[in-house]
């Protein structure tokens, strides 16, 4: 390896000889271009899972790269606050940012079909039509007036529907309901006869401890527990309808990803793959270790939303995605394909995960 | 871009000047090493899936590493033999190979473990089992005598539990039916009374056609159309207790992997990890067209497996595995690691992924 050592300091410090042996000047043959970005977050700087994610995905590239693209991570606050971070990489404050498309549907209404649908993809679901079924094609499309190229950046399975401090045995005790419930999923929590609030992830403790929200929703045990919720909340639902198969995502200013050369755009977007699925397998493993740790040490109070409270909440998600559709045709359009998507998924995974579940479940 | 440019043409035809300005002699420093591999695989060539994660692989991997890492792949029989794969790669005779752990099972018994374990892990635990579970670690230690790195290289999510020409209602009608099963399923199933044959991909149609074999397990919709097996068998079966979400893997020579700068063993790391969420993507996305085309074209009957033959499978499944447990410390160690893996994030899916497809059906 010694020769091509060489030949990177070379690159990296010097200029270099012409073709034919000439020795061409300084001037002619710049060192390698490289590049030092910033990547702002919605999420506490290094939080487990969320905030780890774009950390390990600044790694991969410089590893990839051999240091040729630097990417800092700035927690939320750190150089602009969560909810800025969308308009930061679209002004290009920033190069990159890492958050969820439905912090963005106050803009955008459309955005959030790219976070989670109530009653709709799983995190597998959601990963096939992305990249097999045309989902990314109109997430670009819906970005491309903001400056912005989206890529999945990582998904944490269904979560948990969240954390009460009354009982849920009806759909009157979401009445008056004030949650922490962003989203599609926040939208269909109105209709129901509840009232949803918009906090970033670091605000929730204290707008519940405070009695400002009387619940709310954020992931599910890996990070719930990360947080601190059982100190403030006595029962913890499921499951997490308002948000089957959540995909995070890594937004790119389109100049910046331009100005790479075609190499480094190759190792952004496999690294923004592979940020994808260990997200996925991260809480995966280590979801049900938190929840034990819930239970078992901190006494919390595991308990199933009543079926019938199920039913009337899916029959309201339908009801807002067909508003939501309704909108304008790019709206249609997204809606139209994860529609097909869904239900063809959703017979196919009947006989094939669904069923394996049950099955397994026999023992 | 321009100067990039020249820098790297430079540095791909040339030597360069050293530090200081002073000019070099093109001995000192050579052209950036570029590397040559064969990658051989266990599937036709281009095959849906499983054929083309090599090849979507071996591009990610050129356009990355800006043609400094080229794969070329061959498909089963244009090198090597399907089921000569792993030795190959062992010995050198290619760098990579593409195709599932359990075809070496009469070499390593172990090896079975890390395709797929009958009522173990799904797709989404085995994937974090082997990412974030210990697993993958597990996986090189019992190839790391054949000289071989492993890399999980693709999932197809749960199967189909095959073609069959009979109708299964009770254990019965599997006693004497001689069935390309393979892995711990093929053992589960001879167990059952039954008779498993190994064949790979290409002989299976062949095989059911003369008779030889009275039932096949391969894949799930997608691919099993692709192979015809409609026109030689009668019924689909599911869901795959003998492969809830098996892994296809990736085997690099040790030698050829540290040959490589680090940039480029990260490349190959990320492209396999991207490599392996694509296949899961693009089954998901595939497998219920094909299986409609199967039902509503070719008048395939989609039947389940009876409770009780899957409950009796899963006894002998337990039994297998406590066997096999019991062979080598080795063995034992990765069956403790994902027997407690299975119970953990059975638990937890439980209330989530499993909670919810529940959820979610009742509309």
């Amino acid at each position: 390896m010694r020769i091509t050592w060489i030949a990177l300091l070379c690159l990296s410090l010097v200029g270099c000889g012409s073709e034919g042996g000439k020795t061409g000047a300084a001037a002619e043959a710049q060192p390698e271009q490289t590049f030092s970005w910033k990547l702002v977050t919605t999420w506490p700087k290094n939080f487990p899972g969320l905030g780890l994610a774009p950390e390990h995905f600044a790694e991969n590239v410089a590893r990839m790269s051999n240091g040729r693209l630097k990417i800092k991570v700035f927690g939320a606050g750190q150089l602009v606050p969560a909810f800025e971070v969308f308009d930061a990489v679209s002004q290009g404050t920033a190069e990159m940012g890492h958050g969820a498309a439905y912090y963005w549907q106050g803009k955008i209404p459309a955005s959030a079909f790219f976070t989670a649908v109530p009653f709709g993809l799983n995190a597998q679901e959601m990963n096939a039509w992305l990249h097999y079924g045309g989902g990314l094609e109109l997430w670009r499309e819906l970005y491309e007036p903001f400056n912005l190229v989206p890529y999945a950046g990582g998904n944490t399975g269904v979560q948990m529907a969240g954390w009460f401090n009354r009982e849920i045995n009806s759909m009157a005790d979401i009445k008056g309901l004030k949650m922490r419930i962003p989203g599609l999923g926040g939208e269909v929590f109105t209709r129901a006869g509840g009232m949803s609030v918009q906090r970033s992830g670091g605000e929730i403790y204290t707008s519940m401890q405070t009695g400002e929200i009387d619940a709310a929703e954020w992931v599910g045990p890996y990070n719930d527990l990360a947080f601190g919720f059982h100190q403030i909340a006595k029962y913890y639902y499921y499951p997490g309808w308002q948000e089957p198969g959540p995909t995070l995502e890594l937004i790119i200013n389109k100049q910046a990803l331009e100005s790479l050369p075609d190499d480094l755009q190759a190792i952004v977007e496999s690294a923004a793959r592979a940020a994808n699925q260990n997200m996925l397998d991260e809480y995966t493993a280590r979801n049900n270790a938190a929840l034990i740790e819930l239970v078992e040490t901190h006494g919390v109070q595991v308990k199933k939303l009543p079926d019938d409270v199920l039913a009337e909440l899916q029959r309201i998600s339908t009801m807002v995605v067909d508003e939501m559709a309704a909108e304008n045709p790019l709206a249609k359009r997204i809606t139209d394909s994860m529609r097909v998507f869904a239900k063809q998924s959703k017979a196919y995974h009947g006989i094939s995960e669904e069923a394996y579940y049950k099955a397994r479940g026999q023992e």
